[in-house]
This record gives structure tokens, C-alpha cells and sequence, in this order.
């Protein structure tokens, strides 16, 4: 497999405590492993992170959901609660780069490994913090999930049908979102930090991160001074037809194909009724501007469907790509997983994990000159404690096993 | 405002050219100008960014759309098409750390601008592209915007009612999502660039970045061999009661709250039972465990909603946030827009824009040593022409004049 991946340098030598749980922190942390970085997870030697425990595929095994955000890591079990165990993870962290933790608000203080107590002894260390919500907020003490950091960010507001409730997107944006931000946060500050050795603390709350991701909802209240709207699978910004799913057969519930004509060029909908047999439309005024279309969007909506009924999605998406449409299949997860294309172009690549057998998942989805990272397996609770105490700490074996009777790792 | 504001120094230096539009390029590159890169974007000098002119607040002004994406960055107006001005976007690529394009399939390479031609005069180059689909992919010609993405790269196949059909996230994942990513992947080549010199070529397809975002929903369909199902606004992650949006007074489109009690902790349901004065109901074997409330969830649901009805959502989320049970508000763009917090926190910011006036909008969602970065305003079309030309490439008011007159700038 080696020629087909991407060398994985980018970040070498880059070393990053890693104190996050269940998915936030992780995807982040996932990030910086995916470039390269040494990422050393520190986890209770009892359960480890919860996130061990979430989705599992068989009892005992570490869960598909530990597997997908945590690839390329390392695992040290340290019992942070006892003084030997919470003085080797400051050792740990007065070798660090890079410390990340996503725990309950102030729960990391207490252990004595908040950022005060550890640039003392690394001052050009580079803190990250995630919280549910802003320091300084109302809310700064609460509790967050992902779907709470949807709900208070803004986007249950804008994903729904007109007249339905507010929904929650099924992405879970809030936990791999706020993720992503964190990591580009971080990378700044290590680029900074290879000139000056200067350090940072970091620090991202779920809620102010959704923001980020619903920008064009803040376009709309700009421009109409109200709250953005739901506005089903059609675009937030004003009228568009057509725009939206249109049901393909066999009927499905993921039978449905997105079409789409740009409103800035005018040959997208010539091009769409002339696949769709309806060259006699072209230049008929009910249809032939934006506004014309907005105006007669059921009956566009009914010339369209009536020909994505008679044809599969996938067959649909290729007719209407290929002369130049806009057009996307709602493709699903069991769909996603079983084409073999994106296995063929490294975006999917399978994890063979000592516990959990070979599961094929999705990697860092970017080409480095034209190839995609390699994964390596999510650890084993506690796997990589001698490798990693040995090579930063310089442990030695006696050391170790004394750590390991007294319960500390 | 400047002690007020955390210093943007982190990517100084770095040099971006930046050759994007609409959101999914632009949203990356204004990632590396908050965190202090020089973005310069090279536009057409008779519209510029087609992003200009979506969703504009006043006819001929800029709109709300090209401001939120394209904050802290220059523009130079330079016709690629004219010989002298692709000489003269060469001339700049020469000298950029960081070259960003977004056109569609083909478009930068008929240009003279693809990686082949710019890494012979700049070997160092990080060079980045995003399209819609993936080098080699069935539809690696196709058009894509942000909601083909959505339903293609699996988001719209989750989101939704269970017995309706597939809908698009109000969030724009399809673009920013994308961008996001993007900018983490070059701010890695740039991490090693730093010390190396090594240049980089990077590819990302819209589609294959939409995966990265519904790993939990891979985690579903890993565990049962099904395609994950849409769940409204409850969890992918088999039944969890409560959870979902709950109505609060006064009854508006928005008005609910996310209520949400962890499998893993159950004190969060007997808190619960508490605030609402269902203390009666701690102990009854009908809710007292994951398995029998999921069993007997439409009677918690209603249990829940009798006390969330006579609440507003925000006293709700205080109540129950309070005593440690997971909850939020379901919040709209114009209460987020209006809410003093945000400001106060530096999470929104006013830009001050020569053209369109003041502009209240969500910066950079993240604390550096306890501080937001500063915004500063987005680029008039071929603003710092004469300043980017002048520095980068050494050009006086001469040439500058010429360059002028015979319409290349």
C-alpha cells in the first residue's frame, strides 16, 4: 500500500497531549495525526475515553465511533486522580507541543493540569481548549452534546420544512465541526510557534464554532432584517427553481436526485429540458427567467419529476452532469460505504485493527500530490504505554512495571 | 478596539494568492487571513468575485454574502485573460507561499495557471484546488455547488423525518465544510514548508470532504449493515429518551428547547424530574433506566413537553442547564444576530465597510489568550492593486499606470 498513500511529514515531530473524549476533541487531534503528528492520547487505564464504549460492534471491542476518530494515535492509560499518575502526565506535558482537552467545564483545572499550572513548566506550549459555550457566556457552566451546540448555534433554526419544527441536521457538526476549527487554530499557532517558541492558549466553545458554519443564514437576516427560515431542501437565498430533491425510481427513501440551474447562467435549465425531452419549453416565458421559474416553481417541479420518476438517481445524476447540470443522487451511507470508487481513490481505506478485525472507513478525504494519507490504527487502551513513557520520559523497564503494580499506568 | 483583540500574528509572512469564489475557496482563504496570512485575491476587473453580488443589500454595493467570506483580505483586479495580466498573475504566483483556485474542472489549467506551470517558476509552492468531485471519479467533470455535495457526499440521506424524504442541512457544509478542511491540509504543507522548503500539491473534492462530517452515521451503518436512517431531531445512535426538540411558550417557529439526558450519566434523568416537579417519578421502573424510557418514549416526551410548554426556551435552558441536564435553546439567526453576548465576547464583530457601512457579523469563533481575532474589512474590487503590485513585484506608478490604461488592471 506504502506507493499508493502520501508521505505523512508534515507535521513531524510535532508532539500532542491529547486529553479529549468521545468526538470533538478527538476529531481534532485525529486532524493533526492525519498530518503527521505524534498524538498521545491519555485515557483512565479503566475504561479509557467513553467514546470506546459508543457504537460498539461486539462487547469488549472498542466501538466503530473510538475507531473512526481516533486513527493514527497512541494510547497512554494514566490514572490522572493519583499524584504519581498526574505527575507523569505533567512530565508528559512539559514535553508536549501541543495539549488538547475537551472535558467538562472546569474539570481539567481541577486535576491541576489547567493552562496556568502547565505553562509553568512548558511556557511555549500550545493549549486548546473546547467548551459547550464561551467563557464568559450565560451558559458557561453547562453542559453540551453536540445536537445542544445545533440547537443553541442557530442551525435546528434553519434546517426543516417551512411548516415542520426546527431539525437537527444529521451531521453532528457540533462535535466534528467545532473540531475542524480547533485544528486550523492550533496549526496557526504552531506555525508561529516554529519562528518565536512562543505559546497560545486556545480556546473554542461548540456554540460560538456553529456560527461559523451558517454564515449565508446571517446573509439572509442582513438583507430581510428577520431570523433565516427553513426552507426544506431548497436554497435559503431567495427563489430559486427548480432547486431541490426530485424522486427517482425505484421509489426509495433515498431515491431522490438534487437539481439545481444556477441562477447567474441562463443555459443550465436549456441544457435540463433538453435531457429531459422538453426542448419544446426552451424560451416559453413561463419559465425562461429566474423570476419566471420562481413564479411557476410547482409546475417546474412537476416537469422535472415527471422525468426523474422514469430514471434511477445515479443514471439521472450522469445524464444531467454530463451535459453540464448541476445535479447530485442522494447518495446514503450504505451506498457511500459499498462503491468500490472511493476505495479505488484512497478517500475510503480500511483500518486492520487487532481487536476489531478490518473496517474500511473514511480517511482525510484531501489529495497530497495526488495521493491520500495512510491510516493507521486506532490504539488499544494503554498500548503505547512503554513506548511512549520510554521515548519521552526515558523510562526504563523497572520503572514501568513499578508504575504499572502500583496501579498508576 | 485594539487591546480588545488578540495579536493576528500567527501566519505572518505568508503570502496567499488567492483565486477563489463564492465560498467553498473563499471560507479557506479567509481562514488563513484571520490568522494573519497576506490574502491577496486576484479577480476580474469587471465583476470580480461572482460572491459580489449574491445576496447584496443594495443594488451596486458588495453584498452581506462576499463580506462574511472575504474579511482581512486584499483584492487586485487583474483580466488572466489579457496576456499581460496571466504574466502578471505569474509574477505573483512567483512570489506566493500559498496558491488557492476553486474554478470548475479545467478551468485554472486552460488558464495557463494549473500546478504544472506554476511549480516551474515556484517549486515551493503549496498549491490547492477544490472541485466537486474527485480526480478520477465517475463524475470528476460534474458541476457542483454546496447542496450537490450535501446529497452526494451522504449529508441529505440522515437529515429529515423518518417517514419523509431526504432534506438538505441549513448549514452550508457542502462549501465552508470543504473549506475548512482545505485550510487545515495547507496550513500542514505549510508546517513543513517552513522548515523543508517543500512545496505541495493539494486536492480536495467537495463530495469525498462531505464524509469527514457523517462519520457517526458510518459508525450506524458499520453496526447494523444498513444505510443510516433519518431520526428527526433525535440521535442516529439508537434510542436515547429524551432527546429531541421540545415547544416552549409563546408558540413561535422557533421556540423549543433540545433536551437531551446521557445514556452514560443517570443523574441527568432525575435531575430532570426534578426541575420539572416530576420528582414523584424518580425510581418509577416505567423511566428509570435507557432501555425503559426508550421503551415508554412518547410518554417521557410528553411528560417533558407539559413542563417546556408553560417555559420560555431560554428560561428553560437556564432551569435545567443549571442543575447539570444537557439542554439548549433552539435559536434563530435574528436572536443570535441581536444577543449583546456575542459582541461583548468579540464572537460577532462590526466591520467597518467603505462601501456598505457597518456590518455586525460572526468572526473567527476562537479565544487566543482569552481574545477574539480582529476583523478588518473586506476588499473593494481591485483595492490594493497598486499596493500588492507595488510591494510583491517591485512595480512603480508608471508601469502601475500603463497596466491601467491598457486595461489589465
Amino acid at each position: 500500500m506504502g506507493s499508493d498513500r502520501a508521505v505523512q511529514n508534515y507535521l513531524e515531530g510535532v508532539r500532542v497531549l491529547d486529553l479529549t473524549q468521545f468526538e470533538a476533541g478527538p476529531s481534532c487531534t485525529e486532524a493533526l495525526a492525519w498530518l503527521g503528528a505524534e498524538v498521545v492520547k491519555v485515557e483512565n487505564p479503566k475504561d479509557g475515553d467513553p467514546g470506546r464504549a459508543s457504537f460498539r460492534g461486539k462487547p469488549g471491542q472498542d466501538s466503530w465511533y473510538f475507531l473512526l476518530f481516533n486513527a493514527n494515535k497512541k494510547s497512554v492509560a494514566v490514572d490522572l486522580k493519583s499524584p504519581k499518575g498526574l505527575a507523569l502526565a505533567k512530565d508528559l506535558a512539559r514535553r508536549a507541543d501541543v495539549f488538547v482537552e475537551n472535558f467538562a467545564p472546569g474539570a481539567v483545572e481541577r486535576l491541576g493540569l489547567g493552562y496556568d499550572a502547565l505553562r509553568e513548566i512548558n511556557p511555549g506550549i500550545v493549549y486548546a481548549q473546547v467548551k459547550g459555550f464561551g467563557a464568559g457566556s450565560p451558559f458557561e457552566r453547562g453542559l453540551a452534546f453536540d445536537m445542544i451546540a445545533q440547537a443553541s448555534g442557530g442551525l435546528m433554526s434553519i434546517t426543516g420544512e417551512p411548516d415542520g419544527p426546527p431539525l437537527k441536521p444529521g451531521t453532528t457538526l457540533g462535535d466534528t465541526g467545532t473540531g475542524m476549527l480547533l485544528a486550523i487554530s492550533i496549526l496557526g499557532a504552531l506555525y508561529r510557534r516554529k519562528s518565536t517558541g512562543q505559546g497560545e492558549r486556545i480556546e473554542l466553545a461548540m456554540q460560538d464554532a456553529m456560527l461559523q458554519y451558517i454564515r449565508v443564514a446571517f446573509a439572509a437576516t442582513a438583507t430581510t432584517g428577520a431570523a433565516a427560515q427553513r426552507a426544506g431542501s431548497k436554497l435559503l437565498s431567495g427563489k430559486t427553481a427548480p432547486s431541490g430533491v426530485y424522486p427517482c425510481k425505484p421509489g426509495g427513501p433515498n431515491d431522490y436526485v438534487y437539481v439545481y440551474t444556477s441562477r447567474a447562467n441562463p443555459a443550465h435549465w436549456r441544457r435540463l429540458l433538453e435531457v429531459i425531452g422538453r426542448a419544446d419549453l426552451i424560451g416559453d416565458p413561463r419559465y425562461d427567467t429566474v423570476a419566471a421559474r420562481a413564479e411557476h416553481e410547482e409546475e417546474v417541479d412537476a416537469i422535472i419529476s415527471e422525468w426523474t420518476r422514469r430514471h434511477d438517481k445515479r443514471e439521472a445524476m450522469r445524464l444531467l452532469s454530463e451535459v453540464g447540470v448541476p445535479a447530485g443522487a442522494v447518495l446514503d451511507t450504505l451506498e457511500l460505504h459499498n462503491d468500490p470508487d472511493f476505495e479505488r481513490r484512497g478517500i475510503m481505506q480500511v483500518m486492520r485493527h487487532k481487536g476489531c478485525g478490518d473496517f474500511k472507513m473514511p480517511s482525510w478525504p484531501v489529495r497530497f500530490g495526488g495521493k491520500t494519507l495512510p491510516v493507521a490504527p486506532a490504539p488499544l487502551l494503554g498500548e503505547h504505554n512503554r513506548a511512549v513513557l520510554g521515548d519521552w520520559l526515558g523510562l526504563g523497564a523497572a520503572e514501568l512495571n513499578k508504575l504499572h503494580e502500583d496501579g498508576v499506568i
